[in-house]
């Protein structure tokens, strides 16, 4: 895909973002910025602004508003990191290592308020109201996720239950506000958040495939990383119906166990099985469906980029 | 005062706290409950209902969106319990010593992000401006306050910034809601606000006092808790500004170390410099401005009942 012309949209993106917090102590400032400046794709920002523009917004209040959905973003990541007690984030050391939960915890009801106060200051109350109701599934989502750990019967229902409310429903916000933003017609709204939907649970696919093919160099993080937090993903759940009953009584033992050796048998378990293939062939099949979506679009330069980010989801390699 | 009249507004604002949490899981709803139900005065939603009333608005909508204000307040109380390390909360086990701190940092965020939906369903944008300002003013004030704990030279100037950051905006954004749910002119809006902010800046102030006064039973957690957190309030600046240079560098030493017998020292010492019957005499002065501001509004039942509320928070035991 040639991003080369995405280049100047994420950078007007970047130089948004952190401009209208309204940090009031140096430290609320420098945690923010450290997550906000440590890298990150800015998928969700750019997903909105070319939605916006798919709808025929190209007045810049959609570069304006796009920081909404790094900061709620970010906010998760820090609560995230805090929850996992993570040592990495984007390969450097996550905020909890620098400054301990405390900090973390309350930057990201910050950053959270901020991406609110942003949404708001749009005058737009659909806005705030969709916003609103993703910040809530995304808290349900983590929820759902974590009474599910530590557990093997996790079924595939299931898992696209929580990915979905963890990952997809706030991607799914960035493409559909686009629409709501150039005050587009419900059919066009709607189309753009079932796009959001597909393209956030493929994308969630591949961050749990990653997990098990990825090299932790890309990653930013060790291979199986999910697996010692006790997470069962789509490619171990593909695996685990390919086997026979002894083979998932002795996943049942390395998975209780998860020492170093238990991790890597897993691993090797899920690949041997074809889990992570067959999981990467369930997320192309959701990218080739939200591509499908936008058929129904005019052709304009922001449907080009829209179908490449798609393609440019299963192909990414951290 | 006469807080039986207050008891059908009271059991209204009950009945309606928890109705639309739109709750996914069950483990969120008995953790939301868990909080939302341990008692509590139910203050910041009582002014509101109040406050609305007294500008005239008597519609059922004051009762409709008064939870708002008791899911930010138990919002931001999960996530403090988990930053404190809290063992009791209303004489109860705090959420984190049951659930451990992952469930209520998310059911913060689930409660944070309800409270937002519930006001963007008035359809109020101006509602929903001034919450996201105050919610990203509360993590600011309690960073504020963090960033300076453990240690004794604390002005009284930055005491009231960190109070009035952590607690007065929320109790002011109540009151000052009130009117704007009303439609109310500028003027009435900004003493609404005015109100509020002296009434929550004296209601902390007297709960710093009564962790020197009051008993354990009456607060649900130990006398002298915030001393041995490394919080300094009120009391003490005060002790200190009455104090000579070799009394002060014994306090630093009882202060620095926080053993049992230091804080019972330190919380003799306040009493013995009259530094608790000095910030209870601030609060009066504050609370007596409250009152004042009362004064240009029409006599109404509602304004009775915020004069009583005024002169109640001054009063209180716990």
């Amino acid at each position: 895909m040639a991003f080369e012309e995405l280049i100047p949209i994420l950078e007007a993106i970047e130089a948004e973002i952190g401009l209208h917090l309204k940090a009031r102590t140096s430290l609320t400032k420098e945690v923010s910025e450290y997550i906000l400046k440590s890298g990150g794709k800015k998928l969700r920002p750019l997903l909105f602004v070319l939605s916006a523009r798919l709808c025929g917004v190209d007045d810049g209040e959609e570069i304006r508003l796009s920081p909404i959905f790094e900061y709620l973003h970010v906010a998760t990541l820090l609560h995230d990191d805090v929850i996992d007690g993570a040592h990495l984030r984007r390969g450097k050391p996550a905020a909890n290592v620098i400054w301990g939960n405390t900090i973390p915890i309350l930057v990201g009801d910050f950053l959270l308020a901020s991406a609110l106060e942003l949404a708001a200051s749009s005058g737009n109350l659909k806005m705030v109201q969709i916003l609103s109701e993703t910040t809530s599934c995304l808290a349900q989502g983590e929820i759902h996720e974590i009474t599910r750990n530590n557990t093997l019967d996790l079924s595939e229902e299931e898992y696209y239950e929580i990915i979905t409310g963890k990952t997809a429903v706030l991607i799914a916000a960035a493409t559909r506000l686009g629409a709501v933003l150039a005050n587009a017609d419900e059919e066009k709204e709607m189309a753009l958040k079932e796009y959001g939907l597909r393209l956030g649970t493929a994308f969630q696919i591949v961050d749990d495939v990653l997990d098990y093919i990825g090299s932790e160099k890309e990653l930013g993080k060790p291979v199986g990383h999910d697996l010692l937090e006790g997470k069962v993903t789509l490619p171990l759940i593909y695996a685990l119906k390919e086997s026979i009953d002894k083979e998932r009584k002795q996943i049942k033992k390395y998975f209780s166990r998860r020492q170093k050796e238990d991790i890597a048998a897993i691993v090797s378990f899920v690949k041997e099985k074809k889990g992570t293939e067959q999981a990467l062939a369930k997320a192309k099949d959701l990218i080739h469906q939200a591509k499908e979506v936008l058929l129904a679009f005019p052709d304009r330069p922001a449907k080009k980029f829209l179908l490449d980010i798609a393609d440019f989801v299963v192909e990414r390699r951290h």
